[in-house]
């Protein structure tokens, strides 16, 4: 791989080149998949009233450089975080205290923790739960160090609808197809050997681990089939992402019945077996006769508070969760990701104080080491010292240009940066501060290229409650 | 598979039920490259101004019934074709005929036998040809034999830019995806089984005729590089049929190089060298350093009047044609797949004149008895005694409701059935009706579904001229 700084790379095209790169890249795409259905944007929904047009999911026209060692850095630590998270979300006591501490300005995290004390309350049925985690990582230049050095840095962790792992695969078979047609015809070419493509086999380790669940959960006590269900928004335009999961479970499961549901049909099309059990059976809308126990749910959906916009969406989550299926995610992993847990497990020890991390790592071991490499500044916007101290750098016109605040959301959407932070901060209650984290901006080496963000994607059953 | 005639296929949908299949093949055809590019009546130029919408391709919800008698006999005979085809194109004299006859009135037919006729005279370099070739089946019901019998009954055998077998290939995984995960939830199901599709390799064998052309041309002379040329249409709306080829052979074949190249471009971008042999060099145009000699010329345009318009596109043949290149397929390839030959090879031999059939496969054998039973009824429209015959048939209000009169052109497009043929054939001068054939409907057996056709895709590595 052409050195990340070094100018050489991405090469500079003529116009021509480029054209003809994009004409490839776009039939490529729709060619093998790689698509999203258009927003009204780009096609107007009048344009196209049944809704048949897709287009090309936007790409790079060259692979991003990523340092090999960053690379197997955030490769190795994966299975550490998938761990850490499963301890995580199987520590209610801990997650409690978390939600105290924002759920005074997060109403929508206060009701996600409603729905587990109500079925804690009259008891969880299944033990297990299905995590499929995203951790999304920037690449780091220390350069306050003599030999500046390269590190992932965490940006965050995902434990809910964390999507694109479908389409990715299919970006790096493009740019693998691309490396081996279009980059060595260009007049300042990229030999082929020379890009190091690593293969993405992510659309089959997702659609693996919801494979795992559905065998993990026994046959119907009530003779009916097992099926997995997609839980997912209306009008989902990255349908497609979530369809290659889809496909490959019937590739290499054919007997597992997968079935799209939308959020907003859950209470219409779902039923709890009146058992002990409270199995949640699913009916088929086309054909009633078919009822199916859902063995797992796997949700598309639920993670925004747009995605309930009334009481019967809360009443639906909470029918979910007190459900017999295997959650991908449970509510108590969902809440493992948000940035508050992020920034308490991030924070180092202080002399009286362990660091929170140690609870669920121990200390002094390559894992625990490993992680924390990977971990950048994140403060609390509480009332401790700590969140006094950042609040005092949110608030500093300078100093804030270093940050990013964000709240308890998926999706970077929601975030704010540099110079917003001040007078966003004023605009909100001050005593809702504390639902926010203030992280420090990670700074990638200077490069010419679009993008320097990676992501590793990983898989892991875990216990909860 | 349902009986073919028993009206319990395809299953009678609910609304409900065909609008959830209907989800899932529009979905699954975008997510598998089973795709086109919208014509404007479907998506507005306007709405789409860099062209980067795609649709799936029109598709029967069900996998249509065929018998498997008939299909067996369609794969069986297919080898014979291919060989009867090759022997054909060979045969330049029989040829001759055949324009003789139909020259008259197809002013097109008499310029690609121009061109031939230049190259010819200067002498052919390349002996070799390639033939691409897709034989069209219907299935008869012969209703006059006491037991009634079905067989397949050609309609047409294409020798020039044959399409759709590109994507045929993801029609059958789609109607086998369905089968597995869709028809089995219908009220009125089909158990999976009972389908007994088969598998469709038509991608990766017209890709493997493709890659096999290209290893029988010898290494460049000139110390070039080979490729391989698309030859296309400019604006091609099938784009993905074709790329599906191509990504096929950078699949299995990922040294070979592959360009698109529109027809309209020809001269602008490939020269020939100036020796005896003539080889054809394409330069790249987004970078002219780059030259490759043209092993293979694949041809999915020229079939058609309308890809010549005007002087330079009958020279940029004429260059292709001269050039070493091994052509899919030569002009006397391309001519041998006019309906003339079809009517001439299906003629059957009277009292005095043997078969012409006979001039290329030794009658009394299982291979032309096996072509004969394929044989529909095609006559002559020209002066001869079957031609006097076959005209008062397409003059006759009646008798001509069981006929389609067809021109010497690729495409269905172009022909002119029942009760159209006498209008038409007073609106042409009948000096030209001689470069018409008049053919018998083939008659399926009645049945619910959209369609009985079928094909059969061949390749085959021809030595020609």
């Amino acid at each position: 791989m052409a050195s990340l700084t070094s100018g050489a790379y991405p090469p500079s095209l003529k116009a021509e080149e480029q054209d003809a790169l994009i004409e490839t890249v776009k039939d490529w795409s729709i060619g093998n998949g790689l698509a999203v259905r258009p927003p009204p944007t780009v096609i107007a929904a009048g344009a196209d009233p049944k809704a048949i047009t897709a287009i090309n999911v936007p790409v790079t026209l060259f692979p991003s450089p990523f340092p090999r060692q960053c690379f197997t850095q955030a490769k190795s630590v994966q299975k550490t975080y998938n761990e850490l998270y499963a301890s995580v979300s199987r520590d209610e006591e801990f997650l409690a205290q978390v939600v105290k501490e924002v759920g005074g300005g997060d109403e929508f995290i206060r009701d996600l923790w409603n729905v587990h004390q109500k079925v804690k309350a009259e008891g969880y049925t299944q033990p297990l739960s299905l995590g499929l985690f995203r951790s999304d990582y920037m690449v780091h230049q220390d350069t306050t160090s003599s030999t500046p050095t390269l590190q992932v840095k965490q940006v965050e962790f995902n434990t809910i609808a964390a999507s694109f792992g479908g389409l990715s695969t299919y970006t790096s078979r493009l740019h693998q197809f691309l490396a081996k047609t279009e980059y060595p015809l260009l007049e300042s070419s990229i030999a082929e050997g020379a890009l190091d493509l690593p293969e993405n086999a992510t659309a089959t380790g997702l659609a693996a681990g919801i494979e795992s669940a559905y065998h993990a959960y026994p046959e119907s006590d009530l003779g009916h089939q097992r099926a997995v269900i997609f839980l997912v928004q209306g009008g989902e335009r990255n349908v497609f992402d979530q369809r290659h999961l889809e496909y490959q479970i019937a590739k290499a499961s054919p007997t597992i019945p997968v079935f799209r549901l939308a959020y907003a049909d859950v209470l219409k099309h779902t039923t709890l077996a009146a058992t002990t059990k409270r199995q949640l059976l699913y009916r088929l809308p086309r054909n009633p006769s078919k009822v199916y126990e859902v063995a797992v749910i796997y949700m598309r959906s639920g993670y925004d508070p747009s995605d309930y916009p009334g009481q019967e969406a809360w009443d639906a989550r909470y029918h979910l969760e007190r459900s017999h299926a295997i959650k991908c995610p449970t509510i108590l992993t969902q809440l493992a990701g948000t940035k508050k847990v992020q920034q308490i497990l991030t924070t180092p020890k202080s002399f009286s104080t362990p660091s929170a991390l140690s609870k669920f790592i121990k200390d002094d071991t390559d894992d625990a080491a490993e992680l924390w490499r990977s971990f950048t500044n994140i403060y609390p916007m509480d009332m401790s010292e700590a969140g006094l101290e950042a609040r005092k750098k949110a608030l500093d016109p300078q100093l804030c240009q270093a940050y990013v605040l964000k709240p308890q959301r998926e999706g970077g959407g929601n975030n704010i940066y540099r110079g917003a932070i001040p007078p966003f901060l004023k605009s909100v209650p001050e005593e809702h501060w504390g639902s926010y984290i203030l992280m420090e901006l990670i700074s990638p080496p200077l490069s010419k290229t679009s993008s320097s963000a990676t992501v590793t994607w990983s898989r892991v059953v875990s216990f909860a409650n």
